[in-house]
């Protein structure tokens, strides 16, 4: 940390301030410049102090030179981390095609979506079991009863199950019958939610919220690393910004500015990233061009009587003709969306 | 809700959705533009149907007429919601003002601040015991031991405890000892958590998210009127936007827009809302002059060695000139802040 | 448009804000809903009198239907606008690729660069020689002799020559010199600036404000095209978002939105757009898989010495690297980046 | 600055850089962390040179320490300026109160407005002869004829005249006419006419613009002070962020962290800032409270009938109730709302 002293600092400030420094155990290095004192901090001790030093006196501001976050760090490992569960494989030359509706509906709206996604070369399918939803008015979710249904669609298809968990206490349950937990951008800092992903051993879907910035994501997922669960994929899926045409902006730079920061890999969510369903295809060639490990997108039978994000959802023949491009442009890009019993091991 | 068709939307699509709308059991009704056909929606059903109608064939957009909120609406219910909970009131004329520490760190921290607070006059008392972190190295809180510490403030200030439960399965922990339940901005859309809170029975304080619509906001209060609790006060404390000279962006005309919509009454927290100390009571005057129902302060007894936020918080001293000065501010703007029990009985 | 009526509007305020819109010459039509009154105001008429029905009495809100701009709309020229001017063409099948330095430093930098992006594949030069900047105490251009140096490098490579133009009475002065007019971000709403474009005759690159809406975007366009002037290209360069990891955040979504709203071509500018230069190939590659009509990027023979913008430029190894993905990807794609002489004329 | 170096930075880059910080004319004082090196470069020099050093080898950043403006910085100058014209003063213990219509649409509705606002105790006439508009469809203002409107005003209440100029051509103009010349949020960064207002002699009132950090509006204003011209007014008129209940959201907050920073004045625009007449009046008490030294507030004799802004206009009934109650406000902060001329010279 590098501790700026205000333009009229006492020599009374800066010495406490050096005192303040050094009973954190971190080495003071006062640099006296034209306009203004600065003071160097150096050792290991990350953000914890840095709160309490801006409140000293004759301070301007604390400037951190390390991230906050370790455990997630490149630094820490630099080989990208892949992850392979059931059919679906992310990271490096692999790109994961995760589909599927919105919200189980029914057995058989799941089981022909299931079908579809994975005759089109979906690598995984998605669907909302536990539905947060904004209006208490709207439709939450068929919750257990969805779980199976989504198992009988694995059962069947052969598809890893990815479906979201809203609650720490449902964990146990979520990850009984699905292959990779999600949490949502509304839970992305709901901290006794991430300690329990962490704690169950299933991979976890790490979605970004809305107003997350990049130390915020990195850190949340360190919450679940910390935990001992070294399987996470972080989800960018937009943020909030003035803009309106689309439901959420969609930064897509966010893709190999994580790549070089974390070792984990990075999904790119398009369907919630825009809002609207012709806009989706566009935005996940994009995301498959910047470098995203994998891509979640909703796809429904009948996008027009889905329960939920309908708007936002391609039907099976949009999908199809979606992933021809988006293997045309893995391929471009050097990476492959394959099945994971299909990859041969390593060497 | 009015369905905007696109320019070249079909005699067939029209009628398509007229019949969708009229499915939904609202009434249909069509006006022919010179550019465009919308259709107009006409019935007491809210957004649920606006997603569906979205996906239809040639449509352009959906446009929503009512909020999509209801027991929190100003139209429900004219007159204001006055929460009156110990020695806390807040609403109408009655300003209410809470202060305290970020974290509760000891009992002596606590019970000497809760001393200061009172004899300056707040009217209720703020501190962590439960500490949502952004990161998971921070300090965390000293949970149980936080709630009994707060309790015995309480036993000897008079003073009514405002402290914030991170998890549903918390809840009924939390409200054995605390006489308001805070909803942290991380926690705005834990679904779980806004339901428990709706059925503690506990007075609610709701923090808005940092990307939080008003709806948004108002959608989560419904959650917890909806669950039987008529005590919510919605708290606006900052949103994200791409101003860095202050922690978030504290928009207070949130405060009048939402006394329009809403009967339920506003708190403005100036202290996460800026995160400078420096800037928190110029901004407190400024609520109490736009309408604000309460303040949420941090105040300690050395911000310099707080375990969290110490930048944001004010010494005993900068918080008695403050009273002073917000007094003057609510007695010009026809209000009061003053504890529960000098209040005389409404006539 | 829509004028929403409040709930509580009482029958002279609707028959009043009847008899406005019928004043404004549009066909009112009210719908008389279970709670509320909405009034469909028909017939070509656009924004302008938006404002003036929002005042009116017991009005709520007034819900335009069309969009503002009219020139700009595809619903008036449904075919792409494909642009071109010297060795540069944009839109339909074509991407051009126009690079080259931020700042035009001297005759030597300039030509170097020049050549380099020639070999390289870019089909157009950018370099500014009138340099709008935040500080007055940067380097701010070399004005007229950067025009004439830039002349010289197209003289020498055949490369058309894109250049900032930044106040009015500039515009003859570097139309002389330049092949395409750029109107700066900050320039987005000079609408002086705008109309002496348009007047011009040469093609425009327009760039996006960083907090401008599409539809203030469109409207800026339709200044110069209402001008006369019908070659007008879009440029996405970044909005202002919470994000700091990226100078400004890429919505690409914003390349598939245009091209459905507009006939005119959108270019993506990935070293403002993200401000570091280990991000900008990924985004360019982004930009084309999304469907950009062009790229516009920033070279330099030696970043590090440049007197602008260094920290986002590519050196001449990288755009070399860079411009052999970016044509696989355009052929992926079903498009070509090629110098507007080799491209056979359209059938 | 701080040069802060990559985790993986060799000797060789850190030597390459500590002799590139001393080509620069500053002094390079490295600081060896035990997982980073920084380097500290000393000196007067500002922001010129950050943009060159980020682009070194191994760089993974450069930490500006001191504020990139100078001349309006209040450690230059640390007592507030105080700016008097005609019947307006701003500053220090004054606070103008300059009210009228958005556009000059009439001699009748501009002189009507002059006399209702200066009976009702504004300080200062507002309105706009030349009006850039978002739309080349809407009305473009009366130009000339409008400013010979405004000085009939000033003849005949003494107020002085605020008004608008959008081109540098314009600035001798509407000089001639104008006692304060403002400069609109769209033109913020139109640094041609920064320079030209910084020539003209009169105070200028400058605009934020909705993307600009606090340091792009001082750098702004030093344009104009670096001109010669010492009376800038600075405006906080709202930012533009995800908000949409609001027109732009007034992050009220800047007032006192610029009175931190610069020795100018700041006004505050709820007007523009809010969008909505009904948010305008607690939004103009909040900003008193806050410390604002002025207020700038759109007042039309009949809002519905506005050719401009009308949903954000007062009448004049309700702006004589509202300087009632800022008159209180200012009072309350120890401030005065008074004409030039009856303010008693200062001691």
């Amino acid at each position: 940390m590098i501790v700026v002293m205000k333009r009229g600092a006492t020599p009374e400030e800066i010495q406490h301030m050096i005192r303040r420094v050094e009973e954190f155990g971190l080495k003071a290095h006062p640099i006296y410049g034209t306009e203004r004192t600065v003071i160097a901090a150096i050792g290991e001790k990350r953000d914890e102090y840095r709160q309490s030093l801006e409140s000293g006196p004759g301070v301007a501001e604390v400037v951190p030179i390390l991230a906050p976050y370790k455990v997630a760090s490149r630094e820490v490992k630099p080989e990208p981390t892949v992850i392979r569960v059931g059919s679906l494989v992310v990271g490096n030359s692999h790109v994961g095609m995760i589909a599927g509706p919105c919200s189980v509906e029914s057995e058989e709206q799941t089981l022909s979506t299931a079908r579809a996604v994975k005759l089109a070369g979906a690598t995984a399918l998605r669907g909302g079991a536990f539905k947060p939803r904004t209006s208490p008015y709207s439709f939450q979710g068929l919750k257990e009863e969805g779980l199976r249904i989504l198992a009988a669609a694995r059962d069947e298809t052969g598809l890893a199950v990815v479906t979201e968990v809203v609650a720490d206490e449902d964990v146990e349950l979520v990850a009984r019958w699905a292959d990779v937990l999600q949490i949502g951008a509304r839970n992305m800092q709901n901290y006794r939610l991430l300690e329990a992903a962490g704690a169950s051993g299933r991979p976890i879907l790490l979605k970004r919220g809305p107003a997350a910035t990049m130390d915020e994501l990195l850190l949340a997922a360190e919450y679940i690393l910390n935990a001992g669960n070294p399987n996470v994929m972080l989800c960018e899926r937009g943020i909030r910004t003035f803009e309106t045409h689309t439901r959420f902006t969609l930064p897509l730079a966010s893709v190999p500015y994580l790549h070089e920061r974390t070792h984990l890999p990075v999904i790119v969510d398009p369907s919630h990233g825009t809002g609207h369903a012709n806009l989706v295809v566009p935005m996940a060639c994009a995301a498959i061009a910047v470098g995203a490990d994998g891509i979640i997108m909703e796809v429904h039978p009948n996008p027009e009587t889905a329960l939920s994000d309908g708007y936002q959802s391609l039907d099976f023949d949009q999908f199809g003709q979606a992933m021809t491009l988006l293997r045309k442009m893995a391929d471009c890009m050097g990476r492959q969306i394959t099945l994971n019993e299909e990859v041969p091991a390593p060497a």
